[in-house]
């Protein structure tokens, strides 16, 4: 997809190899019938699905329970115009298991601020896509603002 | 929003003061009924609209064309457990105003890739908002980890 956009697609072992490079992602949902976006830590369980680590009392739970969500994490550098981007699309859901809560919080992401309810968010890995962007040097064979 | 995050609201000045400091952000639509997201370098506009320059042969011209789009930028420092996010939520449009486009060519944003036939998008600042991680520590005076 976007093929006319300058980047290469990328596989789904690339895009969860890329993933795992990186501490912060972006949840994207809906919110009063527009695109919301909140960038969180987060964890890779072993199959690809994404964890979150929040209170059970944020606006993040209560947006994204049982809805389809979007992940993205990317790593751009604007000097280079090199990067790449990775989107999990895929059902979330509140981790209500007891073993699968205390296997969470042993291997699951960390807090970053002690929640006085905390709960685990899994995003199903239903759809793993990634995008890079060579660079418009190498890719073309020339810089584009010459 | 969000109050249960852990984090402090920005207003309309402080985001647009924010988004001026990043080269690259992420826009945020509807992609075959699903959320989709695409990281893309960018220019602010006097009065906040973000312009994106791109083909007009482009996946993204065509995802949002008319659509009311979210476009998000942030700086996270996942050492620090600090940062700042944006949304800039409005209605995307090419812009086809013969002398706005003359004025984008000098003054908006730079192609990162030799674009065949550019185009210019505006995403109106209807709604600005944002937020502000202040860090673990320093909010709660204490490590969430210790």
């Amino acid at each position: 997809m976007y093929r006319n956009d300058g980047f290469r697609e990328l596989d789904r072992q690339e895009c969860l190899r890329l993933l795992a490079k990186v501490p912060v992602g972006r949840v994207v949902h809906t919110r009063h019938a527009l695109p919301a976006v909140l960038p969180v830590n987060f964890a890779l369980d072993g199959d690809g699905a994404v964890l979150l680590r929040t209170s059970a009392d944020s606006e993040l739970v209560r947006a994204v329970e049982g809805a389809v969500v979007a992940f993205e994490a990317d790593e751009v550098d604007a000097v280079a115009r090199s990067g790449w981007s990775v989107v999990v699309t895929g059902a979330a859901a509140v981790v209500t298991d007891p073993a699968e809560r205390r296997r969470l919080a042993v291997s699951g992401p960390r807090s970053w601020v002690p929640w006085p309810r905390e709960v685990f968010v899994r995003i199903e890995p239903e759809l793993v896509t990634g995008r890079e962007l060579v660079g418009g040097r190498s890719m073309y064979g020339l810089d584009p603002l010459s």
